[in-house]
């Protein structure tokens, strides 16, 4: 196996002011939820401490509900939706579906509040909140009351103009070319 | 805590066609190598096994480097770069990192050839090409001599058309906002 140079020195950033980002992952693309998971990934590294709320989402099996597990104590994961509201064979009702993210709501005020995690992630949020199944007031509440050293990411296409405007760092994913168009089925790993 | 409402069945997808994708994420947002690794956390929690191989990187120290030890034995990471050629206070002669990156293309081929890994992602390869380290010759031949189930990530900003073309899957991610143009510092975990 071929070895590359190794770098004669390795450096490490450290902030002299360390700050709670808002971050905002948005657009039509494939890589939004993907994204954060990244920054799960990276923020364990640091040993870090993550919860991730996941809006819409709980009733399609997703491998990142295991990968998190291997990262032991230093994830919480709940997948509380129960899937995409309004999609054809979603199973159930606008009204639940709005009782389900209210209390998503209220379990990331919780969570945001107690003080435990460094990053907290809000996937599909953007959606649930075009969905109306949560309220733009709900949301900038939250975004307002992070505590200053928590990080706060916000997934899911069409992110709110406000949400965008009290955010530090907005990333919007283009989709340019997506398999399934080419009838290609999702795939384990990639696309789930 | 509140509980949301669980959804009365989960699904599972499998796919009845298993294909091993080729994907790009290019773009001059935040968000290209952190979807990577949002992959790596996904496919981990199939069980797949994923050999990241990053250009460029590897003299700046980045908390996925820990993140994917947690992992286990199912990632390998090679952070073969010696930081991004041509920056100003880069230490390191052009002719260095494109050695260096000619020994990662072969590392990456050795490695996809293999068979030993369900996912191969070469990070910021289609900025190491832009900067003429690795050829466009190269990086086609590794996309058509992918295996067939194996899954190929290339990551970087402006990605060969070529690249695109011979891609399944390509998402732009585009900068809206950043954080480092109010001058807030890179913070361990999101940036790093």
């Amino acid at each position: 196996m071929p070895i590359p140079i190794t770098p004669s020195k390795i450096d490490k950033l450290t902030p002299i002011k360390p700050q709670g980002l808002v971050v905002v992952i948005t657009g039509n693309g494939k890589g939004k939820t993907t994204s954060a998971m990244g920054m799960v990934l990276r923020a364990s590294g640091h040993g870090l401490r993550t919860c991730i709320i996941q809006f819409m989402k709980g009733d399609l099996y997703s491998g990142e509900w295991d990968g998190v597990k291997l990262l032991g104590e230093l994830v919480e994961l709940h997948a509380t939706g129960m899937g995409f509201c309004g999609l054809q064979d979603n199973r159930y009702t606008r009204e639940q579906h709005r009782t389900n993210a209210q209390a998503a709501v209220e379990l990331a005020r919780e969570q945001m509040n107690s003080g435990r995690y460094d990053l907290l992630i809000l996937d599909e949020i953007n959606n649930a909140l075009k969905l109306k199944l949560v309220d733009l007031e709900q949301v900038v509440t939250l975004i307002n009351d992070k505590p200053e050293r928590m990080h706060l990411v916000l997934t899911g296409r069409d992110a709110h103009p406000e949400v965008i405007e009290l955010a530090d760092t907005v990333s919007e994913v283009c989709e340019i070319k997506h398999a399934y168009r080419q009838k290609i089925e999702p795939q384990p790993g990639i696309d789930y």
